[in-house]
């Protein structure tokens, strides 16, 4: 017990500290110091300043809602002289985070449950009953075959299916597109941001932004980059493309909003950051449904109860709205492990100069002679204790 | 050959550990001892213990689906008595993580294509048709003008419109909201989470619930924070907004759902928690498009095959769910990048004591000649060289 | 001044290193290099070979967009013979990141508002007027009470409500699923990934993959996981579910896309990693609400003007596309912390080591008394500076 009591007395009232040789040399002792500058300032400028090593991060957590504005008039022989405001050409109404305008379509008026041809094709095209398997479909197919062949129109016979009729006839897409004015329409784009971890939480529509502002400005990169509406010609333009040609055939938009906010400094220089990409890459090589459509339809029931509807193949432009970024602030745990990890590199000046020191220089062995002593095992004998 | 041999043997069996001057003082140990238990309890107590430096984290998958029940009824000029249910108050009818529940509408019913007079405003009153520029549109008209100036009503007349008649006249909401009723709505919200990194996968209906508590059971923070069935009102005022208010002009509310696991404790200690939180913060100086609406239509067809439609300006609120959260498990890659950090700053207390000792301590000649062997170049003269 | 400079010149003219002791002995020779080697392997093995700490990461940013195709075919007594195809069958006809294909419904045709009685369940038998509240609603009502007591049918009263009548009446789901071909229905799945920290961009649609190969191929785990279009049974069945069963009452697929790319490799080597999992987990124990459904009206007005309703309650599988992975590249601040920590860990060896010659082995006095050099506070005698 006694025993035990020195034993922590020696433990707690000793203290051990590295011996050290003081080399006092021009030559190495620059090398050294450069060395563990070179060290430092990579720890304090790279880790700490540059990649805001000392800083606990978090990821967004966003909220978007949209709302479009703008109309604009069709005159085709199909459906005469039409207007198209946001209920008409927004489908479906609201979602979550992205928004779809119609900008062209392929309208099939007044379809009803019954039996008609097929559309021509290389599977379509029938001489005879025997060339069409009744109850068949395909992936392609717009109804199940009844095993008629019937004829689609003067010269051509094509196998019969129970479809919504007339069938849909979508080869040709109008070109122009029909709602090509869309180009002008706009987009206000109302976004909510948070950061859970340190409960910072901001909006898109920043408080310096007055009403009067709002209700006409338009975003643009260099003289409005925070204003919050979009024309839709430039948000296409602003990622390289041309609106009118993604308007006929449709695709996506990406409106990314980068949020990379460093917490340690006032809260309103935490800024969104607004760019443009289109998210569906064209080749010219994989052209299998290109762009993006869909198809939906409007349901009618006749006097006699009799169930039409209007099938819409929509082809527009969906806007998806992309929220992103990090949020840094001060931190112990990451500062620690930085710094930690900064000191660990710096005994590596040691390792580096040791290494020059003790195995390029002239004085090498005079130098070894001076940091090292040798002990053998004493049974091997001690004769290589030749240290002071 | 040989040599290199005996090279390689002398590197294999060599041991080198640093020189340790060792001091014995009460002073001096101490003060190392407890520069070294800060630095230990550090390490342990909030790395490990507080911020679970030994686990690899991953972050969650998740898939929301919701179903609201409650059902209302509506008295009005308009409409006349009308009943409300699921089917007519949420739209889109699904969504994948938030559901719209409409509070408050404006209706403009048997909306047709032709020709009528614009709703009076700064832009749209005029005298007479030079007033108004044939084919103009801005982004607040309701269709495109014709040119002409027609009367509105007996004292007012506006530019006249080829859109669809008549126009929507949204400047008054009706207030209170409409569907005020919908404060006692439930929404259900079944929630499954997964952890890829570790294929951990749980749902927000926790197995020890009884099938007979979830058909009767709401949410409350305190009494039942399991149950996944929320009151609308509730949702709102545990957010601290009145459900009434926010009912007239819409608004979007976050249910947040945070998944914060510990996979080396029990799975069934890994519970979600439910917070709420307003996400379209409203402001007074900022009430361009204030709330959440958005306009949709139901299309009809007459007799004569004209369309028709019922336009409505729903206002209501979104529910998004919004499911975050961290998973820890032990990991050995950050266990070891935490420990080797650790004894990195353990070298800390050496270098602080160092310090102390060797520049601030009375006896510091003393210590610093035991610490320190002075080696000069020896063409520089090694008288420098006092050390024993 | 001049001392300044003096000391200035001191401290950058010299080097100061460890002194070491060099011990020459096999066994602790061997010790030494064996743990020194075994932290140098775990160093490079684990942390830079097999979890890459050389790396940066970053998350990935989606877009997805899906299509699905195939017609089928009901023929039932209340709808008669009749044909679904793709703007039937999925609703609503876009969302951002999921797809609701419609395999079962219950169809409730002609609903107008007015009175009529309840469906009957505990609740809502009545024997008089008495029994029913008028004005009461509840979660499951299907509309509001009038407060009357009417015949359901020739043996049962219940209560009179306000609501669209006739009242769906949901308690017997079509067995089997009514568009129980949907198994064999396709979907497209387009996703377009970002990794905003490297600006890589990558769709699933390789570019390898020939049109006339997209037009034809249906995924397979085994012989064509690149090919994006899927079955829906196969979809199901790979999650080791039943459609069929999943048909009936509907439920939630998801289909993880993984995208984990080593961006130091080639860009052709980061594939997409399709897996199907059924993210409504049913318990028997828990069926409330099972499955997924949700209900929708299609409106429509007769002569009179009077609004009609069909309501469906659409059972179905909703497909989540869920995407996610890492992106790793090479970056000099992981590394240089990794090397730290190692650097760090490399130290235990000695440490470790030192243990074992100085407290384990016989001849751990010698060893002792080459290693420490003891000094005492002078002022306590210096009799124990024992060392040369």
């Amino acid at each position: 017990m006694a025993g035990c009591c020195a034993a922590l007395a020696a433990f707690l009232f000793e203290y051990d500290t590295p011996r050290i040789v003081l080399i006092r040399s021009r030559k190495v002792g620059l090398m050294n110091r450069a060395v563990q500058l070179l060290i430092l300032v990579y720890v304090i400028g790279w880790v700490f300043v540059w990649e805001k090593g000392y800083q606990e991060t978090d990821s967004v957590v966003s909220s978007v809602t949209t709302k479009a504005k703008g109309v604009t008039v069709t005159n085709t022989s199909t459906l005469g002289f039409r207007i198209w405001d946001v209920a008409d050409y927004v489908i479906p109404p609201q979602e979550e985070n992205s928004l779809f305008v119609m900008t062209n379509m392929i309208i099939t008026m007044n379809q009803t449950q019954g039996l008609c041809p097929e559309i021509p094709d290389r599977t379509t095209v029938c001489k005879s009953d025997a060339d069409c398997v009744a109850g068949s479909t395909s992936t392609h197919s717009s109804g199940v075959a009844t095993g008629g062949c019937v004829p689609f129109n003067e010269t051509v016979k094509t196998c019969e299916v129970a479809a919504w009729c007339p069938v849909e006839y979508d080869a040709h897409v109008p070109k122009p597109a029909l709602l090509k004015a869309a180009e002008n329409f706009t987009l206000l784009v109302k976004n909510n941001i948070w950061y859970p971890k340190f409960n910072f939480s901001k909006r898109n529509i920043l408080p310096n932004i007055t009403t009067a502002h709002l209700k006409s400005c338009i975003y643009d990169a260099i003289t409005d980059p925070f204003c919050p509406i979009f024309r839709l010609g430039k948000i296409v333009a602003h990622a390289g493309h041309s609106f009118q040609d993604m308007a006929v055939e449709g695709g996506i938009m990406g409106i990314q909003i980068k949020w990379n906010c460093n917490l340690d400094r006032a809260a309103s220089l935490c800024l969104p950051r607004y760019s443009f990409r289109r998210l569906d890459t064209r080749d010219v090589d994989h052209n299998v449904s290109p762009g993006y459509n869909f198809r939906f339809a409007k349901y009618y029931n006749d006097l006699t109860g009799t169930e039409h509807r209007t099938l819409i193949k929509a082809y527009g432009i969906r806007f998806d709205i992309i929220v992103f970024g990090k949020a840094g602030k001060f931190d112990i745990i990451p500062t620690m492990i930085n710094i930690g990890s900064g000191l660990a590199l710096l005994g590596v000046a040691t390792v580096l100069c040791d290494i020059i020191v003790l195995y390029c220089m002239k004085k090498r062995y005079y130098y070894r002679e001076k940091k090292y002593k040798y002990v053998a095992d004493y049974d091997q004998g001690l004769s290589s204790e030749t240290d002071q």
